[in-house]
């Protein structure tokens, strides 16, 4: 277990904030619950109002469920660059469904993906991350609430 | 200006969390962007997986606009007791068009509001809130940044 806090949290906003300035994305597209908080700070940091959800099922507790489920897909329309959010891609099955969908959704769109943490084993890369991942984080947003 | 940090933020999510409890919500509807890390820090108190935002644009920095547009209504149909989510009730005006068209939309979910900051004049009082606001709020997911 390694606790993850805000102050860290806050430098790793910075980090992603600068890598993700290139890609210059018009919406972020943050995946509920885990990516929410990370989402908010980065559409302030890059001065996005556009800021969305999508829902997705996929852990119960720390024990996977067999399935991907993802809901409540935003109008993404008038957008041409969103940047998906998460906190962690773990074994990366929940990034790589959510960029499948969206590419079936919206094909005019480009996609590209950020977290806090990656895992090396993931079956998917985000295009930003922040650190390498080889434990069970607890974050902030979970952990100071106990 | 008033400088709103992390740590008040916590004792405070822990106050409404207490308050909340009462009305047992079985989904959070988090206005966006401003009641995002709020309606968060939330979801993870009550144990609650269940959480959507909703779209509004209402402020233009500290001007305001002559409407509100609310948009990306998410589905649902599945709850019973919704709670909507923003940072402050500030004129009131954004949460008490939500409330009346989230009705209109939901006639048989019970709905109730929080806020960290409700202003005494506002036209709508959130059923749960934090302080009382008397002056303009720097939250720390923008002042943090900068």
């Amino acid at each position: 277990m390694r606790y993850y806090g805000y102050s860290e949290f806050l430098k790793d906003i910075n980090t992603l904030s600068s890598q993700i300035k290139s890609f210059n994305p018009d919406a972020i597209l943050a995946v509920a619950r885990g990516g929410v908080t990370i989402g908010h700070f980065l559409a302030e940091s890059l001065n996005l109002r556009s800021f969305y959800t999508i829902n997705s099922i996929h852990y119960d507790n720390e024990k996977k469920l067999d399935y991907i489920k993802l809901f409540n897909i935003p109008n993404l329309h008038e957008y041409k660059k969103v940047l998906i959010v998460d906190d962690i891609v773990d074994s990366g099955d929940t990034l790589f469904e959510i960029v499948k969908i969206m590419n079936i959704n919206y094909p005019a769109i480009d996609f590209k993906t950020t977290a806090i943490f990656q895992k090396k084993s993931a079956k998917h890369t985000a295009n930003f991350w922040a650190q390498e991942a080889d434990d069970w984080i607890e974050f902030f947003w979970t952990k100071d609430l106990k």
